[in-house]
């Protein structure tokens, strides 16, 4: 969101607040659809509706669809007939109408594939049919393609042919008569040869293929580690299905980036911060439920302790210490990890050093900690041996935390669990039950 | 990571443990240099600097570099002369050199700039002369520019003078005879159109040209909202400086992403997970002194409840949930505000009607949850009462918390602090504190 942007999205707000409509309306007409998408996604329901309908009178506001988000998009067509979503998806790209398609409710999604022409239902319908998270369900079946066998010559005369070509081509693909992939003729290598060699001549034949069923997440990388414009979809058979472009990778970076920060949260990345107010609850309300049985089993461990408690009340006052440092030093660690395992650097080989290392800085870290908790539990509660005691506690909850923010997320990604969703309530845990036990545990031995 | 790149790091893992350098140097040197980087980035200090010494003795791994972390990058070249560097970094893009020497100790930097020959030191300060975070220290200085007034012919001529294209060349920058901006070539465009034609009739010349001072962070979304390829970087009196490519805006977008990830837990980005045990424990130790400052006030809180605690102990056991679930819920509310403020969602004219869902929300799984807590509690301890009192004070909490969530992130911002970095700290800073008070506030008025 640029400064200009928010220039922009602050005077469509300010001529809605208005009801300028007439205006708001030539200024919605000037924008990129992206940025129509922008203003829809920062209304509340009842003026995003009602924008909405402005919009829907006027033509050529399909395209915005393109660019909502999963959740915004489905407020937006949630009450149209099928036959207007068909006709309002006509115009998207096919990978765009798919994704639309496959957000929706099954039902309605089936009502509005049989709403369209056949020829682009059953060209939808073969995107649908890959997931929507493997590279078949990311491809675009618009493809500008050669053979081996002309000059570039004819190549530059077949191109001119077009008005345009497909978004993002920086390469033109190249396959025999049975539409099986050869290579790629990119155009800076057209553009730089001479018009009398053959494409075969020309032709990059390293090209990496991508299989249809490759997950984005891996499409993702190969994009980003190799500095792809574009790539080819191919069958395992050798057969050209279609390409993705690096605007739609720039999407699952995106959109994969947004999930790991928001189910640390147990947040879903689609979700629309606008959303009516009941459904927010509902989505939130499970994750609540979640930490609320790992609180109560908090509570049930001190329980455990409440006649050492009794006695000394002072526990009680500290013992959130233990626990919210634990807490703290053990995500620290599980952050590093998770981040390190997307990237793939965490390996059989290299996790029995990581371990070493972050007990290493746990204990370092703990124990400087634990000399400064020490001290002032001592004078705040004119007790030495509950300062000893707090700060051996804070020392085995750092341990445990290293170790743990360290082996959770291992664990967790062998029993296919997101560490990401599931790392931080798991770790907490941990960490409150070992704080709570250990200090509690140390002060019924040697302080009573 | 693909399953196919994980393969082969850990075979190069396999023939470093088993000392084959020999099969290791030369599977090395068929890999692409971001993957050469990658195993780099999974090693531990120690054989990371043996691998980087096997590679500094062969030629053409110097583009390492410009795929490798800050901090990774910074170990390999901490040891090595300026003449070295300087030697190593000749052949590096103008923006990746300038990346080496900015992450560099300034006094490093000096030295290894004047080892350079004259002509790239003083295109490299030019470069340098922008901030990191700038569109300006983003470009790329290598870049093909046409005249208005030339046919396309004269345009395919001049090209197929060349061998290749810049990397990501999508379109040809036109210029005047004082080198300013007036437009793009698009290849596309270039190359659907007769030759005959002239640039200025083919050029677009609505591409948006990019300021120099622009921040990273709107170039990114910017080019993510208009899928571009490749823009433009203009000084404000027109002269073309050079231009952006989405290669490395797809880096500012994973960078920044996992900065919002990383700053969480109070770690930086650039952090490497295999740094000296020293270094990353100084690293995290600030992170947890903040916290352990928040945590004594917390246990300050409690303290004012001494004689309430030591009268009745269960309150000790069941305090933690309501911190806790004040925690849990406000970083949801939290985690959906700080994203909708970067995706540049939330304003002044929505903030209003977001406080008031958040605080619906809040009070909806409040009531949800304090009931099920309320009944727990009444049963486990046998006392009506404290079951209305801990329902009471999750209830106030999770209003709290919900305020907290929305108003923090806001105040943050206008005090120009990170809310990605703080946001979490001062949050459950205060669900610590209001959930302990309104507790234990509670049970003093009503249980004593």
């Amino acid at each position: 969101m640029t400064v200009l942007q928010q220039d922009i999205l602050a005077q469509l707000h300010q001529l809605l607040d208005d009801s300028a409509l007439q205006q708001l309306t030539t200024a919605l007409g000037t924008l990129h659809p992206g940025h129509v998408a922008d203003f829809l996604e920062s209304l509340p329901p009842d003026k995003r509706e009602q924008v909405w309908a402005i919009l829907l009178a006027d033509e050529g506001f399909e395209k915005v669809l393109a660019y909502a988000e999963g959740d915004v998009r489905l407020s937006l067509l949630q009450d149209m007939a099928p036959a207007a979503v068909a006709e309002l998806t006509a115009n998207l790209d096919m990978d765009d109408a798919a994704d639309v398609l496959q957000d929706m409710p099954d039902k309605q999604a089936e009502d509005v594939l049989a709403a369209m022409d056949e020829q682009r239902r059953i060209r939808i319908e073969k995107v649908l049919s890959y997931q929507q998270d493997t590279a078949g369900g990311l491809m675009d079946t618009s493809v500008l393609t050669v053979r081996t066998d002309v000059t570039l010559e004819t190549v530059l005369r077949y191109l001119r042919l077009h008005t345009e070509l497909p978004d993002k081509t920086d390469m033109l693909l190249v396959i025999d008569r049975d539409n099986h992939f050869q290579g790629a003729l990119f155009l800076s290598r057209l553009l730089t040869h001479s018009p009398d060699l053959l494409v075969a001549d020309v032709m990059s034949s390293h090209v990496e293929p991508i299989p249809p069923e490759m997950s984005t997440h891996h499409v993702a990388n190969l994009f980003e580690q190799r500095d792809w414009i574009s790539a080819p979809v191919v069958r395992g058979d050798g057969y050209l299905l279609g390409r993705i472009t690096i605007d739609d990778v720039v999407d699952v970076i995106r959109d994969e980036a947004e999930h790991s920060l928001m189910s640390r949260a147990g947040l879903d990345e689609d979700d629309d911060i606008f959303a009516p107010t009941f459904l927010t609850a509902r989505q939130r309300a499970l994750w609540l439920g979640i930490n609320l049985a790992t609180a109560f089993l908090a509570a049930w461990v001190i329980g455990w302790f409440e006649a050492t408690l009794e006695q000394i009340v002072a526990l009680a006052v500290l013992m959130p210490i233990v626990a919210s440092m634990g807490g703290i030093a053990g995500t620290q660690t599980l952050t590093v990890m998770i981040r390190g395992m997307a990237l793939g650097k965490v390996m059989d080989t290299n996790t029995m050093w990581l371990m070493r290392k972050e007990l290493a800085v746990g204990f370092i870290n703990g124990a400087i900690w634990a000399v400064v908790v020490g001290l002032v539990a001592s004078v705040w509660f004119h007790n030495m041996m509950l300062g000893v005691i707090i700060a051996s506690a804070l020392m085995v909850n750092l341990l445990f935390a290293a170790l743990s923010g360290t082996l959770i997320p291992l664990l967790l990604k062998r029993l296919s669990i997101d560490p990401a969703l599931a790392g931080g309530v798991v770790l907490t845990t941990v960490t409150d039950v070992v704080g709570f036990f250990s200090f509690l545990g140390l002060a019924t031995i040697f302080l009573l």
